[in-house]
């Protein structure tokens, strides 16, 4: 925690802040380990200060390292706390992290001119991206879970079920093995369904042939992981088989470029090369991936347009897709670490669309 | 939908906006049905425009109703879309529902001053507080489904499991009676951390006599219940039950004030003069309830500063709870709909400290 204040306050100094807001609540447990409290000051230099509602005021005293915490009494105001303590600090170049248009107005008005507030996210984000050994163990807890609860997809399904049966056993399974969450809600897309990328589970019955989407995520200590698989319950179709076969080249291919000092865009391009010389381009409907970490999408962004170059210790999903209105959906996708060379595979699991 | 869009078109013509923009998810699934687009633009005549990624393009074109789809294609901004729309359409007072800083600072600057924004949540809060009978019936199987989960609490809970053995077993009865995911993070909180109202679960073993806090919620098709009870596994002490026999009484008390046209502020001090009086007062350090629906808390808000009025059709949960350090924590709380006389509980389950 230390290190990251440390370097926080470094980087203001870089960037001629004399001070930073940070709302985030995962940011805030980022630098302070205390979940649940409200807002965090940072000047560039000395103490911090970290508010509460009296609701977490006990479990944030508590858990709080690197700050004084402060209590926000029922019925006062963030913004006028906050300002008040910039005003105090003699703050002027207030950075923050992410604030409402509401209350950025309101902040902005009782800061009266006196200080001014620049949009900074990227500056925590520069941090948090590279995951640290702390992190990372968390993170390999996390992506073993996960993993456990797709072998148990694996295992479980059969034609007949429901979506939400399946997820209540992968959930199960997860619990069992340590899980403290989920880090999204569970994905079991069957059918037609399996080709919206984003479905979620329903009481829908699988059928015999029908393509599975699923899509899970433990969470270990806050930490989480990302994983999917596509099944067929049942003996798949030669079409079936075939973009499969395409979506796990382009994800073996990906995976195998990702290393320290790759521009993300060309992870991309990768996947995408592949899917589009299969003829399948048009299918292929988001980018490629994510970063995970306390939160299940963060920076960087694996996509054609992403400006990130991934460095080593960042944690970042590879994913591609393919969907197609009428036939279904496949997509792959495994929670992997940027190593300076090359990269490792958090999550393990089955590459076959058949069942064990 | 239809009444709920033409609801919205009558409230913008009373408050002199000709268009509005909804940024919120939740939001735009009650208004439109489709859930995973970017935004929707609402003039006050004629045709509605819905604006989706590609990622969601297909499934949002499938589900949506009463509004034109539009795909925002790869690399183009949701700012610059909206923007431009706006322009087309001639709007020139356009209230939103919500904007981070960013976006609002980008779109401001994008409309060169040709159309006024104004933060206008309330006004599709206003609908969406008042339930009807469509949603009442998901609402009322989201709580079914909960309560289902707490009776299983009392059935699996004993000394030596670990908060997330116990997660695992209501978490499932709850998929079994065909939850379609979680309306938030389970708590189960036990011994010094039953303290914080907030405790999610961890892998501590529950020990003989300490106080458990079980708050949970299913969702289904979207919606949300909400429902607390506090456990000892084993013998409670004298302390223990007195304290939960407080809170008892004060949940009791205060449902039984809940009707329509009530202040909410007049329902949480119900709860906090009972609270208060038993010589507890300070360690009550939330208030009363929230709402529930599409999230898991929204308007209307139950506590000592609340300008809200009950309405018949909201749904908000009672609450009260005390919190000692050193001591623990013990909270009730059900999911309640608000009528015309009195109230419903829409969660329900045992009353008791003990187990089943």
């Amino acid at each position: 925690m230390k290190e990251r204040i440390k370097a926080i306050k470094e980087i203001m100094a870089k960037k001629k802040l004399d001070g930073f807001l940070v709302m985030d609540e995962k940011s805030i447990f980022y630098l302070t380990k205390a979940m649940g409290a409200n807002f965090l000051i940072i000047p560039r230099e000395g103490q911090n200060f970290l508010y509460v509602y009296s609701v977490n005021y006990e479990a944030v005293k508590r858990e709080a390292e690197n700050c004084v915490v402060e209590l926000i009494k029922r019925g006062e105001k963030i913004t006028k706390k906050a300002a008040e303590k910039i005003e105090n600090l003699k703050i002027r170049n207030v950075g923050f992290d992410t604030l409402t248009a509401e209350m950025f107005l309101q902040l902005r008005k009782l800061l009266r001119g006196k200080a001014k507030l620049k949009h900074k996210s990227e500056l925590i984000w520069e941090l948090r991206k590279v995951k640290d050994k702390e992190e990372l163990e968390l993170m390999k807890k996390a992506a073993e879970i996960t993993s456990i609860g797709m072998r148990t997809a694996y295992e479980v399904l059969r034609p007949g079920m429901t979506e939400i049966e399946v997820a209540a056993e992968i959930e199960y399974a997860m619990r069992k093995a340590g899980s403290w969450g989920l880090a999204f809600d569970t994905i079991v897309a069957s059918g037609s369904r399996s080709t919206y990328p984003h479905g979620w589970c329903t009481d829908k019955k699988i059928k015999k042939g029908e393509l599975v989407v699923v899509d899970i995520g433990a969470t270990y200590r806050n930490y989480r992981a990302d994983m999917t698989r596509t099944l067929v319950a049942g003996k798949p179709s030669k079409k079936q088989e075939k973009i499969f076969n395409i979506v796990k080249e382009a994800q073996e291919k990906a995976f195998q470029s990702v290393r320290s000092g790759k521009k993300a865009r060309d992870v991309d391009a990768v996947a995408r090369k592949i899917i589009e010389d299969a003829g399948y381009g048009e299918y292929f409907v988001h980018g490629l991936g994510h970063g995970v970490g306390l939160e299940i999408h963060e920076p960087p962004t694996l996509n054609s347009q992403s400006k990130d170059r991934l460095k080593a210790g960042n944690v970042v999903t590879v994913e591609p897709g393919i969907y197609i209105v009428g036939f279904g959906g496949v997509r792959i996708e495994d929670t992997v670490l940027v190593k300076r060379r090359g990269a490792e595979r958090l999550t393990k699991g089955p590459y076959t669309l058949t069942l064990s």
